[in-house]
């Protein structure tokens, strides 16, 4: 639908939106065009059937290229542990250099797993969508592990904050 | 893409998800197919250009019908003091009940906003994408109310969590 009415400005939506509470992942691929990972909130549930959830990924980051070509994707939700691998993941760092320590291993789909996320969704890429700068990978879930004593880190009001698990 | 791996089981996937924190969001529509509001942490950001969210609305549920042939939709995203609103429109009270307080007024869309909302994002739908059970809206902002100093509610491990605002 064609709009009659003006669009909000960009700032005027990052203003807003960084008063949406989103849970913190980093998101991962591997695959023919190479191995790369963001640190993504926009990320959420779609269906039960087939298990479904999206990510948006920003076509012009740094991992854009990767994400764009490859079929394997991991969403790797983060608890408070994981600050400053956030920061790393959100940050200028070469993509190799992000992946240099141990807390990795290679998923069913191929793509990395962070080994002691709260929750890992190793998916494959069903379908895509292209929205303004970004695109929508719709991932059907392949498998899962998690670590139910593991809170949540969460980021509101442009800083994190942790949630305490209920296990 | 064909996958050539099983998916993880419905419920498999709802214990996972239960590990994604979500802001808690009262959404809005009205229009030819009536007003009707839903709860739901299915909603993210997309694009800052055009400014862009989605939210993801059961195509079963109640309100589906009016969120399919609608195209004002408001995205209300509430804090702590709406937990007793965000069980009223996740629960199975009619629609027109739902509406019966001094909480709304009408959108530039003309969907309904939550007076006292964390954040109400007024948007038409520019799009729409079907996933298995689920309709995603691609939903462009027309205009951004918000209350700076309101925490946000946040749903993780099957309960609510509250927030503090940084202002």
């Amino acid at each position: 639908m064609a709009l009659d009415t003006p669009h909000v400005s960009a700032e005027v939506f990052k203003e807003g939106m960084s008063r949406l509470a989103g849970a913190v992942n980093i998101v991962t691929t591997d695959g023919p065009a190479g191995r790369a990972g963001l640190t993504a909130t926009a990320v959420c549930s779609v269906s039960a059937d087939p298990p479904t959830l999206l990510v948006c990924v920003n076509t012009t980051g740094s991992a854009a290229d990767a994400f764009a070509a490859n079929e394997a994707v991991c969403i790797n939700t983060i608890g408070a542990d994981h600050q400053a691998l956030a920061m790393l993941f959100g940050g200028k760092t070469p993509m190799d250099e992000r992946f240099d320590d141990l807390n990795w291993r290679t998923a069913v789909s191929g793509a990395p797993v962070l080994k002691e996320s709260v929750v890992s969704f190793d998916c494959t890429v069903a379908s895509r969508v292209v929205s303004g700068t970004h695109e929508v990978l719709f991932c059907e879930v392949i498998e899962i592990t998690q670590a139910p004593e593991a809170g949540a880190l969460v980021y509101f009001d442009r800083r994190f904050h942790t949630l305490p698990s209920g296990a």
